[in-house]
């Protein structure tokens, strides 16, 4: 067993939470998971680690310094992309969660989440499953028989990768103002048996992990509006429709056939991330003309217009994958500068008499303010994977609990995906920079890893909808939902962990857990209270960063609970983490509120010219 | 005139800044400033964008694309850091504020300062005084007349530059702990014109600057300590002297004379500011013998064991520097930013019945979360950049102002000094990343400069004292200091602001920092209750950012009060950001300030096994 810093840091959090919080020994129990023990899990997680140790960790570093190159019309990648890429799929991470019947280990959601932790944490870079157990995923739920077979079960073992094309250079938020076009592809266009075929015209942006030379071939999945018989399209969303389009169209023997029409138009440069290519397409542009014509081919998914409900699908599943990856990021700078912070001797203790510097340095981690800097790197990360291992729970329960509590999983998942995708991207980053700031100048060079965490990190704010986005989300759609039921569901549980907490002597962070909830109860009503979206909605990310501070509150309160009913050597950790968070972050979150409460709209009336 | 983004931001900032609120006219009226008018000044600032806009922006990228090598024993840098340094010393920058006796232009501080924003602004890549004007000072403050001439004087035209050799690498943030070596040059080592005559051993690292290719001698400031006749050196910061150890010792007719024995050992990769290469030194090594014997020569400056004291005037300085670079780097996102959101297109405004698709997109700029993040960061630069000006401004105030005004104005400087070199790098950190959010995946790719002022800003809240050292230098000292002198000036400061904004009419401001800064007063008091520094410093980093937050929105409302009775076309930006700073900014100071004031000791305490 390979033992890196990094990775002698992972286990026991994954270990703590996946068992002593999560309960899944008793998530095995059901019949789904009848083939798995907690051994059998956690020689999986193991197994995820010695893989992670070596090849991601070493892949890392290379992928930034050998960036990705065009080559022949595609993207060349490092050898030891690859590599990552061979030992990953050779153990068959990607189809874990998948049922047996389509190759997969049937694995619960939480644990394969927890394998993603492992590798997102180890790799950033290499951005393992890019995208393309999302892609598989969809397409298992929306698609036809034909299509799961022939489309989404090559990606289950990382034969084939795949891709999600939504932006165009003036449609990256924006969505319902995409101007790529499907049209029937001839008469016949309605029984070919991979679904109806289109041909699609159009340029897509930001397509990340797209023309890759990992895979055989990668699949698409493309938003495209259908004219109608006057050549006019819905310019809502309600004009978005689906489709399959592989990079190789199938023969009918799952062989490659001919090429699609897509081609690579750039790559883009980045900050960071760089090991995972992101691109800008040409579809249909005529460098290729599959079977004679003009226009990509791809295969319409489920009905015309229809398309933005699907994607949804990969959205959520993309965004609960940020937030983790997110978290796993932060917790890797945790580790690394936690280790430096032990070995790295400066200053000494101040004495009665101040400090006698004929005594030896001390290690830095003995100051109080490199103390602060690691348990808030702590309690953001592990908050962080703690809260996207709920998320994947609650997908377990989703998929084996019974209808009620699959119900309130639902409810539950829609309400807290804004916080899982942004909470960690926002307090990850804020920890990536106290890992440099723990590591002084040498943080700030290219001898350690901080400073590639910190620029991997930066892009989680952004991509799969900004904070902005999310902040109009939570705030417009998702508090108000069904009548409010999600906000209180989610108070229900925030109530139960407060009960838990009080039992085991936690009376006082759980009457600020309390006392917080209220606020965040108060605030909604009060930022919606004169009806007007212009007035709720102008402080919607302020909202959202208070919201969120609660939420992880609530986490870490519950994970310390947990803690003190449990012998794991994890729970000492757990408790600070739990009153690091409630001592120095919960009481920030009233400022964000205020804000929202008093629908304060400097910045919604500010004249432009004021700038 | 060129008018690039950056430079149409600039000059009208700092217009309003100098002229409206530092009143720059009327300091122009005393006698040291006779040569000069309004007029001449804004010509100067005039000259400097103009040189920014040829020079530095376009050199920018170009530095970090090409970082420094190393060949033949040196740093060679690109040419167009070379065209750069020609034309920024060609009109005379580096000796602006200098005496006219001694070559320079005897301009206010205040305006030397304005001009550094825009040069640190427009290329923060190529730290344009490269630490050459503070190194040129400490000699003319501390040298004798000879070192003046020969060292200093130099330096002022550009045709040599200057360092400042402080670190190992051991002994970093602890100076107490290095370990070169100082010992007299032969008998006659008192009797040398240039100083005292030591020969230097040791090794320094993280020094900035050295080993360049843009001039023809470099002037190393280094610390070292002098063993006594039993070779024993004092331990503590007392036994630290200051030598002057030029690259090439100076013959008697001033030119070069043989090469010093300071050898490159290495440079280091960093993650931003890569124009200006930082180096590992090997100082008496043996690679060169100058005079046929080992050590590297250097000449004392003043007393064996001034050495710490006398480099705080140089440390001073360069903190103020690095402030004011901070909120410059501020600014040119927020520059970049502001013109991106006025011309980007996303999105529509919600109308009575949601959003009309049929119509065109909006500038995002129209968006409330948009002006918000472009607000904040206005605040954040403008803030920091009129924080700066003002500690050069009463640095001018020092130097020509009534020994009553001169007396203010220092214990001033010393209880701002750490706000001004710590806030900006916080917060402008904050503002670039904000930037590069309001450009949203654009932002994350190397087409806009948003990232590259994000990585060059990391630096600034570790060098030169990190966040935790200036902590604890305003808690442990600085609010302290004689009685608590510095704090009750700057508390009547502040009152003054508070009853100038109530005259005119901004009562509810006013009382808003009244109440914000008792609270100030009382933390202190509450931190330092019972005595114990462990028990008040624990929390001195927490303390610092809300001590900053207090000041700044002190600085804030003068502005806005300024603002008020002007006429000039920054105004209205001004009460904006004002405004701003006081509903989304001031609020947070309360949740630092309440950990310093109950001596929070979780961190404190925290065993190390819990992390």
């Amino acid at each position: 067993m390979t033992h890196t810093v990094l990775q002698r840091k992972l286990l026991p959090t994954l270990d703590f939470l996946l068992h002593e919080w999560l309960d899944v020994p008793r998530l095995l129990e059901r019949e789904r998971f009848a083939e798995h023990t907690r051994e059998s899990c956690d020689e999986v997680l193991r197994a995820a680690s010695q893989i992670a140790a070596d090849y991601f960790e070493p892949a890392n570093r290379t992928s930034d310094e050998q960036p990705p190159v065009m080559r022949d019309g595609g993207v060349k990648l490092p050898k030891e992309s690859h590599a990552a890429w061979g030992a990953y799929n050779g153990f068959g991470f990607l189809g874990a969660s998948h049922d047996e019947a389509y190759g997969g280990m049937q694995l619960p959601k939480t644990v394969d989440m927890a394998t993603r932790v492992i590798f997102a944490a180890s790799g950033p870079h290499l951005g393992p499953t890019l995208l393309t157990d999302a892609n598989a995923s969809l397409i298992l739920e929306h698609g036809s028989e034909e299509q799961k077979r022939v489309f989404a079960l090559p990606q289950l073992t990382g034969r084939w990768a795949g891709t999600m094309c939504l932006s165009e250079s003036h449609a990256g938020s924006s969505l319902s103002d995409i101007s790529t076009k499907a049209v029937p592809d001839g008469p016949d266009f309605g029984s070919d048996p991979l679904g109806p075929r289109y041909r699609i015209t159009g340029n897509k942006m930001w397509i990340s992990a797209a023309e890759h030379d990992l895979t055989e071939n990668i699949v698409h999945l493309v938003l495209a509006k259908v004219p109608d018989a006057d050549g006019v399209v819905d310019p809502s969303t309600r004009g978005i429709s689906l489709f399959i389009m592989p990079k190789f169209l199938p023969a009918s023997d799952g062989s490659l056939g001919e090429r699609n029409d897509i081609s690579l138009i750039s790559l883009n440069h980045k900050l960071g991330q760089t090991g995972v290519p992101n691109t800008a397409l040409a579809l249909g542009d005529g460098t290729y003309q599959p079977r004679g014509a003009r226009g990509a081919v791809g295969h319409l998914v489920g009905e015309v217009g229809d398309g933005l409900r699907q994607m949804f699908h990969m959205m959520n599943a993309a965004r609960t994958e940020i937030g983790l990856s997110a978290a796993a990021i932060g917790l890797a700078g945790y580790a690394v500068s936690l280790d430096y912070a032990r070995h790295r001797r400066q200053g000494r203790h101040a004495g009665p008499r101040g400090k006698d510097a004929s005594q030896p340095q001390v290690p830095i981690i003995e100051h109080a303010d490199v103390k602060r800097m690691l348990l808030a790197q702590k309690a953001y990360a592990e908050g962080g994977v703690a809260l996207a291992l709920q998320a994947a729970r609650l997908l377990d329960e989703q998929q084996t609990g019974s209808p009620e509590q699959a119900k309130d999983a639902l409810l539950l998942l829609e309400i807290l995906t804004p916080v899982v995708k942004s909470w960690p991207s926002e307090w990850c980053l804020e920890g990536n920079s106290l890992a440099i700031q723990v590591l002084g100048g040498a943080g700030y060079t290219k001898d350690y890893p901080v400073e590639l965490y910190w620029r991997d990190q930066r892009i989680n704010m952004i991509h799969e909808g900004t904070h902005g986005i999310h902040g109009l989300d939570l705030l417009g759609r998702k508090v108000r939902m069904a009548g409010g039921a999600g906000l209180d569901l989610l108070g229900s549980r925030v109530e139960t962990t407060a009960d838990t907490a009080r039992a085991r002597g936690l009376d006082d962070l759980a009457n600020q857990l309390l006392q917080a909830w209220r606020l965040v109860v108060q605030t909604t009503k009060q930022a919606w209270s004169t009806g007007d979206p212009a007035d709720a909605l102008a402080n919607a990310t302020p909202y959202l960063q208070g919201f969120g501070h609660v939420v992880l509150a609530w986490v870490h309160l519950d994970l310390a609970a947990a803690a003190l009913v449990s012998s794991h050597p994890e729970s000492a950790g757990r408790l600070a983490a739990a009153r690091y968070f409630f001592s120095y972050e919960l009481p920030r979150a009233k400022a964000w509120l205020d804000l929202a409460a008093s629908r304060e709209s400097l910045c919604r009336d500010l004249p432009l010219d004021a700038f």
